[in-house]
C-alpha cells in the first residue's frame, strides 16, 4: 500500500503497465484510486500550532460508511496526544474522536445506515470482532489490537496511521459507527461519543442506583457528564474540584454538594460516605483522599489519565474497607449506542462552546482546556471549514 | 484505670478507705484485683531482641473467656510491628494474633463456650457491634474503632494497650473468639486465624469458582494458604515468587504452574489470562506485571502490606480491561468461623515448623521469616513456656 502511495505521489504510476500488476495489486490500485480526499487540521510536532492539513482516507469498503463530519469535539486527551504526553504520537496528527455527522456514502454490505442518516464515531474505528473482548462487546480491549480513531496503526488498512475528526469527513466500518437519533441536538451530541461513554460505562459497570451516594472528582468535560448521568439515575452526587468557578455549575446540574478540595475543611466528615466515585482528573493528584471516602465495598473508577498515568495508592485505605479501584476506558460500541439513546431520550448533553473550524480557534480552545477554564466542552463546527 | 494500676503498683491502695470510692471506682478496683497475670515475650524497642515479659490482662468480664494459649503463630506483620515499620508501635509489644488454645474460664453470660473447649483468637478482640460494618459482619472495619489483638488501644478497657498471643493466656470477649473443631490439628490451626482468613476472605469476596484461573503472588505464609483454598475450590492456580526453592512446594500443594518472576521468559504469554490474583507480597514490588495478567473485569486483591504500604499503579493497564484492584484486611468473625470450619473439614492447614516458647527461638524465627526462608509458618508451642 505504501509502495503504491509512493508511486502515486511521485507521479510515475502511468509508466507501469497495468498488465504487470497481479490481482492483489490491481485491488490495491483500485483502492488507492478510490481513496477519499480529506481536509482538516494537524500539528506536525509537539511544539507546533494547528495548521490546515490535506490528506486521504482509505476507500469506502463494502462494510464502510463515509461520513460528512458536522461537529467534532475537543477532548483533553487530544491535548495529551498532540503534546505526546503519553508517548507514541505519530506526526502529523489530526486529532478528534468525538464525531457527529451525516452519512454521504455507503458500502454495498452496509445495512445499518442509508445516505442522509445522522451518524457518530467515537474513539475507535475497528477491532477483530472475534476475540473474547469483542464478543463481549468490549471492542476497546480487542486482543488483536483495537484501531483507535487517530494516531493508531490501522492494520486492517495497510498499517496507515488513522486520522481523526478535526476534518471534513470520515470513512469507517458501520460496525464502529453509532446511530444518532433524529431528534438529537447535533451541536452538542459529538462529545457524548467520548466524554459521554467514558463516564456512562463505569457508572453502569458499578451498578450505581437510585439513592446511592456518588462522588465525581474533576468537574470538566467528563465530570459534568458523569454528574448528569448519576443525577438521572437518582444518585446523591458530590462534586470535587479545585476552583470556586464551577460551584454554581455543579449545583445547577443537580449535584447535592460541591467540595473545593483546596479548602481542607470542606473535606471533613466525608470519609466512608460514598458508594461510588469516578475520578476524571487529567492531572497528577492524590487519589487517597477519594479512596478514603469510599464506604465498605465501595468502588472508585479512574477514567482521567494524568500525563504520567500513574497513581500512587496506599494499600492501607484500600484494605481498610475492601474498597475497589478500577480503570475504565471509553466503552464498547453496544453500550455507546445505549448511552447515546439514553442521553438523547433524557436530554443529557454536554454544555458546549461551538467554535469555527479555524486553526487559531483550535489553538485557543486547547489553551483554555489545558488551563481548566472551559465550560465544559469545545465543539468545532466542521461545516465552517474553508 | 491507669490511676488504680498506679495505686496497685505503689502498694498504697490499702491506705484508701473503700468508703471513699464510688460504685464505679469499686468496680474498677474489683476489676483491678481480678486482673489476670500473664507471661510471654516482648521487645522493648525496635532494636531489641525478644525477652520474657510478665504483665497483666483485664479481668474476665461477664462476656469474656480466658484462654490458655497452646499454640501461637508468627506472622510477617508481627515483624512489621516489632520494627515499627508501619509506625505507631507502642513498646513493649507482645505480638501474636494467631492464637489457638483452650477455654479455662468463662464469664457468667458466656454461652458459646464452656471450660475445656478449644478456642481461637485472630487479629481483633473487640469492636462496637452496632455500626454498619459490625452489623455487616466486618468488625475489622468498625466505625468506632476495632480493637486489634496487640499494640491496639483497648477503649473498652481503660485504653490499655492490648498484648498479643506470644504468651500463656488471653482474655477476650466470646464474640471475638472462634470455635476450633474438636478434630482440628491443633499444632497447625493457629495460623488459620490470620493467614487463613486473610486469604480466604478475598477469594470468597471475588467469588472465585471452579475453572477460574487464579494467580497467587508471593508464596509464603499467606500465599500457601491462598493456593490451598483456590485449589480446593477448583481453580487453576499459578504461583509467582522470586525463588526456585518453592517451586516444588507450590506444585505439590496443587498449583498448576510456578513462575519465578526473576526469569522474564516465564512471564511471557501470561497477560490477560487470569480471573483473579491475590498479592501477598510483604516487600515493595511492581504490581503492574500482575495487573496486566488480569483478564477483562478481573480482580486483584492486595493483602500483603509492604513497609511503606504504597503501591504505584499505572491507570493505563487498569483501564485497559476494566481491571479492579482492591485491598482486603483479614475478615470478619463470622467468615473467620466459616473459614475455620471449611479448613478443618477439608484438611487445609498451613505447613508449620513448631518452635519452643523461648526468646532465642522467636528471634531465630523472625530472621528466617524476614529472609523469606520459612516454609511456611512458625508456630510457637506455648505449652513449653518456662
Amino acid at each position: 500500500m505504501k509502495k503504491i502511495d509512493l508511486f502515486l505521489l511521485t507521479g510515475i504510476i502511468s509508466v507501469i503497465s497495468i498488465n504487470q500488476l497481479n490481482a492483489q495489486d490491481m485491488n490495491k490500485a483500485t483502492q488507492a484510486e478510490n481513496r477519499v480526499s480529506a481536509k482538516g487540521f494537524a500539528v506536525h510536532s509537539r511544539d507546533d500550532h494547528f495548521h490546515s492539513h490535506e490528506f486521504t482516507r482509505h476507500a469506502v469498503g463494502d462494510n464502510d460508511v463515509q461520513i460528512e463530519i458536522l461537529y467534532s469535539g475537543i477532548c483533553h486527551s487530544d491535548i495529551h496526544y498532540v503534546l505526546d504526553e503519553w508517548g507514541g504520537t505519530v506526526y502529523p496528527v489530526v486529532p478528534g474522536h468525538e464525531i457527529a455527522g451525516r452519512v454521504v456514502k455507503t458500502g454495498k454490505n452496509v445495512s445499518k445506515f442509508k445516505v442522509g442518516d445522522y451518524a457518530g464515531v467515537g474513539c475507535m474505528v475497528n477491532a477483530c470482532g472475534k476475540c473474547s473482548y469483542c464478543v463481549a462487546g468490549k471492542e476497546q480491549f480487542c486482543e488483536n489490537r483495537t484501531v483507535f480513531t487517530y494516531n493508531s496503526t490501522d492494520h486492517y488498512h495497510g498499517n496507515e496511521t488513522t486520522m481523526g475528526g478535526y476534518s471534513n469527513n470520515m470513512v469507517v466500518s458501520e460496525n464502529f459507527t453509532v446511530r444518532i437519533p433524529e431528534n438529537a441536538d447535533l451541536t452538542k451530541v459529538a462529545p457524548l461519543l467520548c466524554a459521554g461513554i467514558t463516564t456512562w460505562s463505569p457508572v453502569r459497570f458499578s451498578k450505581v442506583k437510585a439513592g446511592d451516594r456518588a462522588g465525581v472528582a474533576g468537574y470538566g468535560g467528563l465530570g459534568h457528564m458523569a454528574v448528569q448521568y448519576l443525577v438521572a439515575l437518582g444518585a446523591d452526587v458530590t462534586v470535587f474540584d479545585i476552583t470556586e468557578d464551577k460551584r454554581q455549575d455543579a449545583l445547577r446540574m443537580g449535584a447535592k454538594r460541591y467540595v473545593n478540595v483546596n479548602n481542607p475543611q470542606e473535606l471533613e466528615g466525608l470519609n466512608n460516605t460514598l458508594d461510588f466515585i469516578i475520578t476524571t482528573i487529567p492531572f497528577d493528584y492524590d487519589p487517597i483522599i477519594y479512596v478514603r471516602m469510599l464506604k465498605m465495598n465501595g468502588e472508585m473508577a479512574v477514567v482521567g489519565l494524568p500525563a504520567n498515568s500513574n497513581i500512587n495508592i496506599s494499600t492501607l485505605p484500600l484494605g481498610a474497607a475492601n474498597r475497589k479501584v478500577y480503570g475504565s476506558l471509553i466503552g464498547g460500541i453496544k453500550e455507546t449506542q445505549e448511552m447515546l439513546d439514553y442521553s438523547v431520550a433524557n436530554n443529557i448533553y454536554p454544555e458546549v462552546e461551538v467554535i469555527k473550524a479555524e486553526a487559531s480557534e483550535i489553538d485557543r480552545a486547547y489553551k483554555s482546556v489545558a488551563a481548566g477554564e472551559v465550560k465544559f466542552r469545545y465543539v468545532i463546527d466542521m461545516k465552517t471549514l474553508k
